[in-house]
């Protein structure tokens, strides 16, 4: 049943300020539990049916390997136009959200018949497998500031969130490789980003939030000079900032990184989860 | 840590298109299953600290149980300040969004230490309690088109979704008591509810979502005289309607009531749960 030839999707950006992370046989079950903020600034998807399939992403073409595991779900070909307000590769989850979008768009394209679980249970497993990412896309489809409780898809994975909204500022040097990461040895790691999960639940507020995202940049070892030397003017002009995990970024509250004489781009936390655009 | 002496939460509407009831000895395991929209005309609830409660609802000073119970549970005294777009009584789902966003502001005004789930849980709870919905809380709180799978608060109950937006417009004609339906003898409407689930798990479109609406009325046997003359009008006019349950009132896709020559009012379903707006 093709109702309609194009559609596009938002998706949120999203930063994970702390993560642990869960490998097990399979991709759905596999994830990772943590703390993070969805972002207005997000990533829009088009798909359109075509004979064969082509990803433009802000106006070039690329390989986005979860883009395609998606598209191979639904048996489809087709060509994908990405565009991106958020830097690619520094931890805002663009790589999370084409695959959603891509997801949500393909339904409408493709068949139609699949629930909000199935897409995106569909676009957590593409990221798994392609190894970039273990839990933006569960978060991305919830929105706001969620907590990710348990790892994993849809029917595996919990999520809860902290009840707030906040602008956000944020500023990016430069990529820093997931797939590295997530695919060592992530005992440290995920030893801090429990700890991090069983405080915030304890109190579930923003700034706690961050609190607990620069603990774990220290604990897991994972801060990059030149993102702590950021990090530290925030918080000594009085602001709250943390790392984007897993990226060069730094995310900051309110006004955070201008205060701190930054010139850093400006969004809000979104209140929606990944969603259709009328056409 | 009372942060602000004031917040505001905004909760969108929720008509319910068909549903099975399930009640428990425990309100956080009582709810509702079934399938419904969410909506961009909603409630706006502004929670300000004082020294004794006062509810005012679109100007007029009310009693509402739901609203009572929120605040109690945060031991507190607040003027709560509700203003709907959507008439009240009339399967919108108004007393539920009032104790959801009663929930998010009090959390912010009050103490600011509870997640997301928890206010959630706590809205049900006190909608259940005051016997004046089964299921809308938690479909407020997930936005979209939600499909309530498994009753129940958070921990309990689960959600999925129609993965689609739509213009929507409605019409009302009146009050149909809630609690007179939920508390009396619901084994036909939930046997019909069930069958209406399972068909929609199995095609979760929007279009097929208003059929088993229509379906659900006719043989749960809640469909009012002057309600069907109205779905009938929109679907003899080639539109989608249904009627809301519990109301006397008609929703429909698109433009299917103005095609029918109605005035209806006219909104669209809504990408995001029930969220606080910053001040």
């Amino acid at each position: 049943m093709s109702e309609q030839s194009t559609a596009t999707a938002f998706v949120p950006g999203h930063v994970t300020g702390f993560f642990s992370a869960h490998r097990t046989d399979d991709p759905a079950t596999t994830g990772s539990r943590g703390g993070g903020l969805t972002l207005s600034d997000g990533v829009r998807v088009r798909v359109a049916a075509a004979g064969t399939t082509r990803v433009v992403l802000d106006g070039e073409r690329v390989e986005m390997e979860p883009v395609g595991h998606v598209l191979d779900a639904f048996d489809a070909t087709a060509h994908v136009t990405v565009e991106s307000d958020l830097p690619v590769g520094s931890g805002f989850g663009v790589s999370g959200a084409a695959a959603l979008g891509t997801a949500y768009a393909s339904n409408t394209v493709f068949d139609g018949e699949r629930s909000e679980n199935d897409l995106v249970r569909l676009a957590h497993v593409a990221e798994v497998v392609a190894g970039t990412g273990l839990g933006d896309v569960v978060a991305q489809a919830h929105g706001g500031v969620p907590i990710r409780v348990e790892p994993g898809a849809p029917g595996h994975g919990v999520l809860d969130g902290v009840p707030t909204s906040s602008r956000v500022e944020y500023v990016a040097f430069g990529e820093l490789s997931t797939a590295e990461v997530i695919e060592g040895d992530t005992t440290r790691l995920s030893r801090a980003g429990e700890r991090a999960l069983a405080d915030l639940r304890e109190r579930p507020t923003l700034p706690h939030l961050m609190w607990l995202s620069r603990r774990f940049a220290r604990e897991a070892g994972l801060l990059v000079p030149e993102v702590e030397a950021v990090v530290d003017a925030v918080t000594d002009a009085g602001g709250e900032a943390a790392m984007a995990m897993l990226g060069r970024s730094v995310f900051a509250l309110g006004t955070g990184l201008s205060d701190a004489g930054y010139d850093p781009q400006v969004c809000e936390t979104y209140p929606s989860g990944a969603h259709l655009e009328r056409e």
